[in-house]
């Protein structure tokens, strides 16, 4: 029997597929669920009994968490990327790093196929097959779901029939949760006027009391949190998230360009990821040039978009990607947060490497590096040009 | 004796320069107050009259929103364009304008020398030459509290010796007020750590019943506010700060480059201006195909920054102008806002020109356009050259 | 029957498609050709009597040499578009007018088809389709050569058996011509290593005495050669042509991306071309600003790659094409040039425009807009930003 | 005595500098050459020779090509830097390595000061101020020509009186020599419409004999010339130059901005630079992906730039040298060149490396990695965005 790899997350349409692929299509099911954050001990636990209670040939849990973060998410940080101003990519990133699991797991198993549950609607199906067929060339990759156009009725149908019982009730808001992020979709996302309703949000905001936090970075990374360092930025960004989340900070729809060419909308809530990003950008702000600022900025609008639609295995993102770390040498200090209900505030920074020094001089003071007349002399020289180019043309107009 | 044009607010420092130029250096002074918005009846009325109280030649205000709006505010609008992410401009797009409506001005009333009264220690003596020497090259530009580096006290003590009475107290705030914002300046922000307090912020937070308002906006521009239609989009702003700024919306602190290469940071309130401007850009996300988007947001960032330091002027401005203004052409259609205290959500929009129009398929669902086959197709050939770099460099390493 | 448009151009393919069509599918078939100046009369008239001799329900040629020039070639000169910084894009400019063209005929006949004889393994099949797609949305495309998979072969031994004769044999380099350049594929092109031969390039080189002409721009538009006034552009290229291919100028290989992810080169000829784009280039690094052209390329670069690629209906090719007309107002003058045998010479350029005017002062002399106290203060800011960098991280280091 | 540090050429201005700097400012002056090149074994010793029989304190040459090459030549290939399309920075890049080797030098020997003899108006004035503000910000820069603004006929005089003899004839052309390209200025290239005459250029042309060569590329940098290796790419640009630089190749005249905002020119020799680039660009356009090949040159455009106005101390340089250099991984194979009189023809590659590698599809011939549906369906989404924006477009136009 063929060996497939199935990625499984317990739900309709890849309890479906590993149904499926052994049954009809004859393989040997591998079912594997990757991890990036987004389930509890307890959650994981029922997934896996599931997948062994549909006579899967084996049953692979792969925590990447790290993973996910030293490839992805730190540079995310670093080039401050929020798609359309907006979103922090919490599920583009995440299925990147699942294809990428799920190849690598395939060829160490010497699978001959690798199965994935997406639809032929959205951007995942897109995103498993370019990184599936980069990394693993001669593996067939099969998609039942995308291939047979079956209505959700029709799959329960067929589940039902092999015995399989699960809740098969369509929650009112499908939810995508990992550590970036977690995105809502419902009816309000499917057009373009209506916003989710306050129930559709899967963290409600509970906490009213203003709270005053410090975020210490070391080199771009988040590493302390609240005083309290960590060595691990993974478990950095789960302290802010479990401090800010209950504040309902970090909701919004984003408004996309999928990868087909269609508009879509999904809405979000992505506390840690949002503080994190707006606090990194302020450090920045304070020790980085202005055409470091600049060029960051250029190629991050541009990463942020080609690791959205999939291209994450070009190797100019490697490029940028080294670009952005070389940035981040002296990006070092803190930051002072404020979080309220719905709302968080970056009330200053402190650094060793503050290019806001006043030894230097303050602005709106007068300065120590230069005089009154060096200032006209610059001037009267970065106009130059421009002056030039009004004379001559206005004399010959 | 040489006619002079001063650019007059009324302040300590320009009620020294009428004086100065006056009576130490022989000019027939004519003061001149450029109103970009941020003066009422009442302000105007009390700087005319102190200013004839000075003994000026002649006193003149300028009143300039329209081309303010159509000259500069509008591209900002367009461009979405926010300084590190983050600050409307407002203070930079207003001396801009300032010093083009003097320059102008000088001319027609046939001055020799044009002054203003900026210190050698910021950005506005940087952007006030830079426009001077390009509109009037052949005029002189005379700065007395560069040039002559005189602190408050001297400057009172001058005053007073010449019989002048006004209010010498310092305020513990300084403002700078116009259509596009007001900026807010003390001594935290002379620090990077510290949060300007709420008694700073010149508009206070009085308002706390959540309001849903409709933006229109016709080819990019604001057009109605909450039903009502204006033809004037300067009226349209001004109705929009009525209304969102009791709401204590659009402050923050904008850390940025100076142009003379110091760090500096500062304070600023605007609701209108980021209402619209987000506004603005959620409208685009569904009316602009991706790489109008992607391009827009390059050009922009840098219009931007160089308009903030001071190249109004420099052609390719104008270039990047029609780039935008021709991306605006079907940026229309209604954006709904809710405001609440201190925050503000964009619910949603509706547009004729709409991409997301489910005429054309759904996110999510499958579409009309394409097939499942299609986007396999699509999938191989997009990800082709990424497949053979690595398989290349994989069969070499 | 239903009508169907056929992009005809006498060719092997595109004669079997003609009867293709016809006799097997059963459409009624329009043939027409897109003339974009690669044809002489003589040619012309031989391939509309072909047609007619397959039984083509009608024949029609489309000059759209003026079109072609007006809204594409115009701006691939404002932009100095050369992909790669080599190929004035010859081959792909050409492709997306005829395309343009042929759908809106289609249109105008009301066609329910049309037909383009592209094998599924270039470039013209995707530029094709996009347009086609785009302005006919509703009409069918039809590719026989791509759905059929045939043999040259093959190909000959049907149109044997249906009576057409015509030359058969297969030239030992295939070109394409048009008013932009020809393009020229033979053995040596297949591989990365080899370069044509001389008997291969289309135009030999047969002159020897150089010759200094003089190049006319207004607004940026080839006016003028050596004298001689043209209103018309197309004129003005195809006569600086009929000077310049006789010295076997213009000749290069383009190694590109094509659109399906693979690599792929190809040899031109393009005298005219690169010598109006490298002159028109000249004179504009004497009458733009530094950062017009430093914008201008940035922009030209994406341009140029996604015209090649069949964007060409992109709205964001409007807004670029916007910016680069708008930079054209004052690049009016005159080019010097020398041809020699395989190469030109730009000797240099007067413009009343010239920005190097010595009315401003001349490099290298010391300078009437400035005095060295200006240039030292001007430096000492200007640097201000990298020294206070350095300086604080060489503290902390 | 307080020592200066003096960049001594043994040119007429630098002459009259070390006299000046030690009788009549006092100094004790420490002459140093910079060698990045230009200079034989023979004007070595002389220059040498006539600094002492200034009686300076010290005389010094630095041999620097290899800190050249590695700091700035090699990044200036990556980046196939040429700016405003044409000019290798041959004297920008050069100036750069001094200024930094001389600031170096002078903390080295615990100098108060350094001085240039550039005037005050030009480009290396300020290249030498914003290196020496930021490497010894405490030490002064002293500038006798700039500041005295001395007539040649003065400085002769002052010379002539202190029993200086040195050749004090003006050459009609002046050039600058170093290993990156020679300039040349002239009556010429003062004005905007005259060509260099063939005495002009420091090189005349003599060989006649067509040369073909193999260029052999190792990362990107110059590692073989005609089947001889190099482990040093100095060595083997000098061989190339050694050999090509009698055929004339590589002449052409730069215009451009200064840093002082008016246009120049000037023309340069610089056979080596062009081919080096050009090869280096060819072997990238068959080894780097599509997007590699964008973003390398939206940055090397600036790159070149920024260093050309003296910014290579802004630590964005080294952001971007980072992103080139990891670009470079697979930039290895062989470009076979063919030298003729006054050009160069770049006849191929040879790489393992390639992404041209028919291994993969030959453009022109049907592929292995898809079919024709394949591509029909890519073609269709690709443009779907731009269709629909098309279709909602005219439905409401």
């Amino acid at each position: 029997m063929k060996k497939i790899v199935l990625a499984y997350s317990g739900g309709l349409d890849t309890t479906f597929c590993a149904l499926h692929l052994s049954k009809e299509l004859g393989y040997e099911v591998h079912a594997v669920l990757v991890n990036t954050g987004g389930f509890s001990e307890e959650e994981l636990t029922d997934i896996e009994e599931r997948a062994k209670g549909l006579g899967v040939a084996s049953f692979k849990t792969l925590h990447v968490m790290d993973t996910y973060y030293n490839e992805v998410i730190k540079y995310l940080v670093f080039g401050n990327v929020l798609k359309n101003q907006t979103y922090p990519l919490s599920v583009s990133a995440e299925r990147i790093l699942q294809a990428k699991s799920l190849a690598e797991y395939a060829k160490s198993i010497g699978a001959k196929a690798v199965a994935h549950g997406s639809t032929g609607a959205g951007n995942d199906q897109v995103r498993f097959d370019m990184i599936f067929q980069t990394i693993v060339p001669d593996i067939e990759i099969v998609t039942p779901i995308r291939d047979l156009k079956l209505s959700r009725a029709e799959e329960i149908e067929y589940l039902k029939k092999h015995g399989v019982s699960m809740n098969f009730e369509k929650a009112a808001y499908s939810i995508n949760k990992g550590i970036w992020g977690t995105s809502v979709g419902g009816k309000e996302t499917l057009t373009s006027s209506d916003y989710l309703p306050e129930e559709a949000w899967p963290t409600q905001a509970t906490e009213t009391e203003p709270l005053e936090l410090i975020l210490s970075f070391e080199q771009g990374e988040l590493k302390g949190v609240d005083g309290k360092k960590y060595d691990d930025s993974v478990e950095a960004i789960q302290a802010l998230q479990a401090m800010a989340a209950p504040y309902g900070i970090g909701r919004d729809i984003h408004v996309g360009d999928t990868i087909i060419g269609i508009k879509g909308r999904v809405g979000f809530e992505a506390a840690a990821p949002l503080i994190i990003i707006k606090g990194h950008q302020l450090l920045e702000k304070h020790t980085l040039t202005k055409w470091q600022l600049f060029w960051k900025n250029q190629l991050a609008e541009f990463y942020g978009n080609h690791l959205h639609e999939g291209h994450y295995l070009d190797p100019v993102m490697r490029n940028m990607e080294e670009f952005m770390a070389s940035t981040q040498t002296y990006v070092t200090g803190e930051v002072r947060v404020l979080l309220q209900p719905f709302r968080f505030t970056l009330l200053g920074i402190t650094s060793n490497h503050d290019l806001m020094s006043n030894k230097f001089g303050s602005y709106g003071e007068m300065n120590k590096g230069y005089t009154a007349e060096d200032v006209k002399g610059f001037t009267r020289i970065l106009g130059n040009q421009t002056s030039i180019f009004h004379k001559v043309n206005s004399d010959n107009d």
